[in-house]
């Protein structure tokens, strides 16, 4: 179980425009003044659990030990899906039960999930749910103030997790899909540096194809600044994933595809 | 009087692609660097103080006391509209004399108005008035380092008031207005539980009729999972407002209407 | 050279939607969980050097001496272009070697100028390069934590700059150009009220007529508050520079120009 310092961050579909994430604040710094608190984002896709997971997965890591880490894309909200506590060797995470976590937690270890029973953090309140701020503001906060994961409910072992579609080889082709697309229309895709050596050592060569949408990308670029502009070309990102990328412009839109398009490296 | 603790709030018209919000930030911390300075928003519509006013009822009261809000939605800015500081039994409040602070200060008790006339607070500057930088924003640090309300300038009795358009009966139906659309297009409204209790009252049934928009809907849903997509719903809010939303979808452009539109509970 | 605080500015050109600006606030964080981390803004237009200067240079000198501004718009990443420490009489600067610091540093005194080498403040990663997470952020953070300067990297004095286009007599008229344009579609220009002064002087007038795209404006009014809608009109504006506007309107799309305009004053 990490220490309990004092940041807290946050990732919603709730966008920066309302008063939903500001409400959160507030109910974080009125439980403690010292918590610092960060934006990951509020621009995930309303109800888009996958980016979401994706968007937490990519840089929840930098933070120090003992950081809450709270995401909240909740569909769910009002039914009776759990809240979750999670606590890591490093870090603690808040979130509903439906599988947000799972690209973050497949890189954590000593890993304890909890179902939030305890009521004593909840706020009250009338009407319709809102659980970011009515449970997991307050939850996250007490946490800073030292109080244990014990207390917050009893250990799961059935948490939700989102589909882990890894890559694997087809047609003598290793075979990956897009997994996040960023604001420039860069492709993301599951594919490591491990996948590129895999087909590297079966193929026999130091280079690689990249098919995707109709295109073939030859080699890897070592950085954006590489290849003719308005052609699409592939590197590996800066957080080790291939990623496909037109120079100057978007390689969503160029090559007319998203997130789930197949890619495959041969 | 609040005691004075360091949390600064921002709400504007500004938004965040420009340099007006950071430079009301560096003034703050130029004063107080250990000011903790928190976004309420920055997307208000331009000069839409009506708004601004909502949202900053929404959530203002989820701070800590002693909490400093800055709302500047300022059509007036340049001409001689007062400046405000308002003291309340939990905060402080800065603003234009606008009527900005009209829904937020009818949840506040221990009220004092001040016009902020002591130019000892104010940044010179040349050229136009930027008062969110010159005046509200040192104003705001000068009272977390404990400067008494009192120094800032003479208390006022005539402070500029939104009008207040409570529900009321016409034609046997409880009428209110909807007072917020938010970013995901659900339509809140100001009317509250107690209204719908009152027609329940009247009416002797345990349900009740919500018309807005031409649209009829029947009873209230106890979460925004209920429902048929695409068909208007209506709800008690997380904030207690009666709301009118589409499930996965935005009402106000489905029913075809926005701020000011008349609802009915029947 | 300052005293290290800790408060650390951002500006980018990434976005707040994706992971980017929250993996360089957590690396910070994990450097000194004690800096505060204010956003000056993301949203300059990808790779618009010229446009995140000119932001920089407008709201930097807010902040408390000793205050450490990132500056990364950075088209050249993964080039070998030189990584930058500024440092000032007031203030400490980190950039990308392409000239994004030349308005702010104009304003500066005690300036020296350091090629960041030393690769013990870099964050080891594979992949692309991300000098705003793996460089930047750890090396501010660094300086926060009272790392001198000359532990950077040698002293250079080739900095790159902007061309800084100082505007001049020309056919009887001063002439500037538009250097920013603001979210409202303000036009702002770099003539100040110095430069009036120097024309009201040479025709011995009190007043002046501005010229741009097309349009004449006769005289500068006092406030945003002042003359017809949908007609333009100028002013000085809270930064003294002359700036183009139209009441309750986008100037940039009423004159149909934009940044790089000539503008006369005559």
């Amino acid at each position: 179980m990490p220490s309990a310092i004092s940041v807290v961050t946050l990732l919603t579909d709730f966008g920066d425009r309302d008063y939903f994430v500001a409400s959160m604040k507030g109910v974080i710094l009125n439980i403690n003044s010292q918590a610092r608190i960060v934006d990951l984002s509020h621009g995930v896709r309303p109800q888009d659990i996958e980016e979401g997971a994706h968007l937490l997965s990519a840089c929840y890591h930098y933070f120090p030990d003992g950081t809450v880490h709270i995401a909240v894309v909740d569909p769910g909200v009002g039914t009776t899906r759990r809240a979750l506590l999670v606590t890591t060797s490093r870090y603690f995470f808040l979130a509903p039960d439906n599988g947000i976590l799972t690209y973050a937690l497949e890189q954590e270890t000593g890993i304890e999930v909890r179902a939030i029973e305890n009521k004593q953090y909840r706020l009250d309140a009338d009407g319709a749910t809102f659980d970011g701020r009515d449970l997991f503001a307050p939850s996250a906060a007490w946490l800073t103030r030292g109080q244990p994961p014990g207390s917050y409910g009893p250990m799961i072992r059935d948490m939700v997790k989102l589909p882990v579609q890894a890559p694997d080889w087809k047609d003598g082709a290793m075979v990956g899909q897009i997994v996040y697309v960023d604001r420039f229309g860069n492709l993301i895709s599951n594919l490591t540096p491990l996948q590129i050596k895999e087909v590297q050592g079966a193929h026999r060569r130091d280079t690689v194809t990249v098919r995707i949408g109709g295109a073939t990308i030859e080699g890897l670029s070592p950085s954006y600044e590489q290849g003719e502009a308005s052609e699409p070309h592939a590197l590996i990102n800066s957080n080790g994933r291939i990623e496909v990328y037109v120079k100057n412009g978007n390689a969503a839109e160029r090559l007319g595809v998203g997130r789930g398009e197949r890619i495959s490296v041969l």
